[in-house]
């Protein structure tokens, strides 16, 4: 736990339904793309509860992934979760991304989704799985970045609320507008080429599962999530708050619109 | 001129020169997709100097393309760029968008791109191109949205210079965030259904033409040329404007990112 920094969502039951039904509901916008060659060694640094597990299992059948988090509650539950969506190519591991126990060269690529946002030493975590990866390998980084979300109807209060989350990852140690940033960070941590493509979820009343499952059930669950922080912290006041929420259910109803960004970043180890 | 707010942008070469730069980087993500059958009737309301004019004949070289403007130099600029393209698909006209001088069901398609930013009554410009479209025919509209700017580095001042543009177009009678409002407002003119994509300008330098021609050249331009503007109206002093301007600049860098989102809507009359 040198590094790592808390993990502002909380691992508590809701959030572990937040992050599936999220994963359920974006999996072919993020994850479509990431495919790994039978028989490659795939290592996903950060599992968590195995939100994306179950998908990389899925769309790399023939790899053998490797999926390590930090926390043993997480990877018992990733690890049921594979298992009961009948999956063998997974074996799980409890481990530090920062102390892995893993000699250099032994995967051919590597997966993070979801994973830097909460480390205060981003750059660093990046340096040491690069030289876990083979030469000719590549990295996958997945991000979300909470300064790219936009609505109509606007909201100062909805900002507000969207804000407190923001700051109280950021003395977490972590960073929720990080997405925009994977470029420059997987550059300084030595990939080439490094290759990044936005993600875009927009929702409005023509795509109501978006609607449901990201503009309510994610994104602003997520937000609603931090309330009780929040005002602890002093960042805001039950009202106020309140008030921002209320704005961000309201971008899901008949007029409404809803904007967020993910990026995935593709680097390769020389 | 009883609607149409005034342009902010204005009307010199130096703007000119910033949309057709806009134009030609930004082309292929916009415009590839609409191209229109041969002997269709297309109406295209707010053709500017003709930014856009050219691919639209060019995309759509058997279509019977007619553009207009509310100004008569703007119009004869976009006449002598498409016949300098070689093309003779397109006739021009000089007309308000409020009181456009064609019977109903005069037109297929109609294509609107960066025109209802501009506009104190978007959803009557739109009621009034429903007229003129025949039954079966679409709508096609594109606009930008300054709140979907997002950038690394961040910057506060940044983010105030752009709003500086934002206020300024909403006091002419505009809005600088109408694209995340499409769908809601194709729907309001009776629209259906309504389909939006939102295309993201993503610049880091792995693409350094989108660097140039868009970070640089297109975006921080714009804001830049509304400096004297701003100044004269009391949103900001000098200072702290140029040094958003310098921030916005410093994102078009090696390690830089500049993320900004067009939206494309197409709505059917039925």
């Amino acid at each position: 736990m040198k590094h790592k920094s808390l993990y502002v969502h909380g691992y508590d039951t809701k959030e572990n339904i937040r992050l599936q039904d999220q994963a359920s509901t974006l999996v072919e916008l993020l994850h479509s793309d990431t495919s790994y060659p039978a028989n490659s060694r795939v290592l996903e640094a950060g599992c968590g509860v195995g939100a994306q597990t179950v998908t990389l299992a899925k769309n790399s059948p023939h790899a053998r992934i490797t999926s390590v988090d930090i926390s043993e509650a997480s990877v018992a539950e990733a690890k049921g979760k594979v298992e009961a969506a009948g999956f063998a190519n997974v074996s799980f591991q409890q481990a530090d991304i920062f102390h892995l126990p893993f000699k250099p060269g032994s995967f051919d690529h590597v997966f993070v989704c979801f994973v830097l946002e909460h480390l205060s030493k981003p750059v660093e975590a990046l340096l040491l799985l690069k030289e876990l990866i083979s030469p000719g390998g590549t990295i996958t980084v997945i991000e979300g970045d909470h300064g790219s979300a936009n609505f109509h109807p606007d909201s100062e209060a909805a900002h507000r609320a969207i804000q407190c989350q923001v700051e109280l990852q950021r003395r977490a140690g972590g960073n929720a507008n990080i997405g925009r940033e994977l470029y420059p960070l997987l550059c300084s941590a030595g990939y080439s080429p490094v290759r990044v493509s936005p993600r875009m979820v927009y929702a409005d009343s023509s795509r109501p599962e978006l609607v449901d499952g990201f503009t309510k059930k994610t994104f602003t669950a997520m937000i609603e999530g931090v309330r009780q922080s929040a005002i602890l912290a002093g960042l805001t006041d039950a009202s106020l708050f309140d008030q921002g929420v209320r704005d961000l259910y309201r971008t899901a109803e008949g007029d409404g619109v809803f904007c967020y960004t993910f990026f995935k970043a593709v680097g390769e180890k020389k």
